[in-house]
């Protein structure tokens, strides 16, 4: 007997009623971030750093579409969250990618006892501003629960007022245009996909959604499917598949804030990775090339790097990218056949076709899917008011400085003016093709 | 606070491992039935009918699709129900049409008292004859529980071995696709139209969906909205909307095969309404003058029917009829902008914005929605397999007298060869046209 599915439409209705917490798990996050989190606080625990919300689609007023007083309800009931005895026993007795305890036991004792860290939470100009800031290992995991929280009263602000018929055609369609998407990857052979869609989901109960319908449409990889897992740990938990993820920029970004010279801000990344390099094997060891350009990365990378599994690509030309990656590894006596290429950055079927069709067998090709898994309500709603946006939540400052993120494409940039063109000098960033943001 | 709606994917993928009962009660039928088994009960309590299921789509072949040993669990359950004192409640004191106690106290406690007498299934063909026998008042309640069962467990084992995503996602389309209806019908100013759909519905979950779905997109016509109510009691009395309905052919089928003379035959359709008038005033005053051929039963009719409310139009060519019947009111001196013409034959959204368009404010127009409102699946598995089809369940024999019914369409027609030919002569049928069945 199959306990019944949860009604979105009506969930949502209900929400005009009631408080309805969004963030109900401290391991409703990406797993990434807590793999990130046992590095940093093995190794960085005592930097002070900033993550700050950044919206890059100003046309999406927040502060005008969100009640402050909801979001702070929000934010406060995250503050109210602390791991579950049945949270910690997953995290301390699941086997990630084949290997046990992976989480040491200081690491999780660290996480028993954490509670969230106080938010600056202001308006201006029609957008929140909204701030967190302590010790790195206790902020960073801020991010996704402040991004996922801001999505999802983006959407209820959005279906208030709805029918609840109008309601469930609305997910009757979202669910129909998903399930196209996943009859076309059917097709792709050798397919290899997970979901990221957290950060920037419609809701958490679609989220969930989104991720039995990949479960049951394309099978799960240990069993012959195509469907490897999901960076959402609670959902991970929850329906018994595997919780995904590597790392991310902030690691680099923050390492090269606290350093005091031009060669030391150079060997940052690199840095950021020899750290990870003695944590880590297997398919953990996946390298984010592109915080300060791909290029210049892969060039001075040493010789270490090019034994690792693979490589994430997140900005820039990912065909471009890829084929750099390969002529790379190539050039350092690799065989790309063996190695892993991830691609993430704003995918949708097409370009996960035309990519699988291009690189399946040249190398071993997987796909994070995010906001176009998790939230495509393009075109559903008048005004087209659910469409997905570019919010992100980075580190803007460790120790007072302020960090700097280039990637491949201008558009992704942050930081100061001054700081990233000087960052551009000494990483030696050539002219950068500009590329809209999907999401 | 609303109650979930239920999540009828997750029930049909239950149905795999539990029996689910079609019918759960004796109330989930056509309203009309109950008022001719009134009227029956009062007036011909004592003939003995014979009522038969015919599937006019012989290429669905039943016996083949549906388990004999389910569908017997089915009827079963069907004689095990007996009215509940809070349907009884329902129906003693419930206003209908505007008018308290519809029901008379003796009929009450002959329907508290009644369980549905036995049932004899074979199987020849690939088709399944069943056929149920007894008292009228009685075995006429067996005609919409059958067809809803067949029809419900002709879904179940289309559906049977889907997985449960696809089947949310099927779902989803149907909902989309009723949703996209809705949204026109809503167009059509002063549009009046009722959920007909029982007998042939795709389930009763999805029944219930789609006249929640019709409540909520057009509004209730109590409140200005378009949606005027539903013929199923169940779902009316759950959600507390108008019950709505009037007669149908079995009564002139039966009062006609009780006939000893040709001049008592030709009578047999207006002793039936001559009754029905004694009983019944307002909108109940609808005559459904099909049975033996519109026009002749017009042409023949007596002046108390020109002052009946209005007409139901079942077969034929609905244009034509209704402006014989306009015509018809006119010879007879009524206004026909005061009569009521309640379509109700296979009809789609198409046909009825075309009726609407050319019919509404020369006559009062009402619809009566029945197949294509709540199981339109078509197209939406392989091989079509839940496309509608017109499977009835008729009176055939009448103490031991096979019926007869020729209605305006010959595919329609039922009953014995020679006797169809001596009623198109005794009630002078000219040549009719015949017409595919939609459903």
């Amino acid at each position: 007997m199959i306990t019944p599915a949860v009604d979105i439409a009506t969930r949502v209705y209900n929400h005009a009623w009631k408080i309805d917490p969004i963030i109900r798990s401290l391991i409703d996050t990406d797993f990434y971030k807590l793999l990130m989190c046992q590095s940093v606080f093995r190794n960085r625990p005592d930097v002070n750093v900033t993550f700050s919300l950044i919206n890059r689609t100003p046309s999406v007023r927040l502060a005008e579409l969100i009640d402050e007083g909801e979001l702070r309800e929000q934010l406060d009931h995250v503050r109210d969250l602390s791991l579950t005895r049945g949270e910690s026993t997953w995290l301390r007795g699941n086997t990630f990618y084949g290997k046990r305890q992976m989480f040491r036991p200081d690491f999780m004792e660290f996480l028993e006892g954490l509670r969230l860290p106080p938010y600056i939470l202001e308006k201006r100009d029609g957008q929140y501003e909204l701030t967190f800031e302590g010790p790195w290992p206790e902020v960073m995991l801020w991010e996704i629960p402040a991004l996922a929280i801001l999505m999802e009263l983006r959407s209820r602000a959005v279906l208030k007022g709805m029918g609840r018929f109008e309601l469930q055609v609305l997910y009757a369609r979202a669910m129909t245009r998903l399930w196209e998407k996943i009859e076309t990857l059917r097709q792709l052979d050798g397919l290899r996909i997970a979901d990221f869609g957290t950060r920037r989901r419609h809701s958490f109960l679609w989220q969930d959604w989104c991720v039995q319908a990949m479960q049951e449409g394309l099978g799960e990889a240990s069993q012959g499917g195509a469907f490897t897992g999901t960076s959402n740990c609670l959902i991970a938990m929850r329906r018994d598949i595997e919780a995904i993820g590597t790392n991310a920029h902030e690691l680099p970004m923050v390492y090269a804030a606290l350093t005091d010279s031009d060669a030391a801000l150079r060997q940052a990344p690199y840095r950021v990775l020899a750290d990870w390099h003695e944590e880590h094997d297997g398919n953990l060891r996946v390298m984010l090339p592109d915080t300060y350009g791909t290029r210049g990365f892969l060039n001075g990378a040493p010789d270490w790097l090019a034994g690792w599994t693979g490589i994430r690509i997140d900005s820039g030309d990912p065909v471009a990218t890829a084929e750099y990656a390969i002529r790379w590894w190539q050039s350092r006596g690799e065989d790309p056949r063996e190695k892993l290429v991830i691609f993430s950055d704003g995918l949708d079927v097409a370009e996960i076709a035309m990519l699988h069709a291009r690189f399946n067998g040249r190398v071993k090709v997987s796909f994070g899917w995010g906001t176009l898994l998790t939230n495509d309500f393009r075109g559903l709603v008048q005004g087209d008011g659910l469409a997905p946006f570019s919010l992100v939540c980075k580190a803007v400052a460790a120790n007072g400085r302020p960090t700097v993120k280039l990637s491949d494409n201008p558009e992704k940039a942050t930081g100061p003016a001054d700081l990233i063109a000087h960052y551009r000098k000494v990483f030696d960033v050539g002219p950068q093709e500009r590329r809209a943001l999907a999401v």
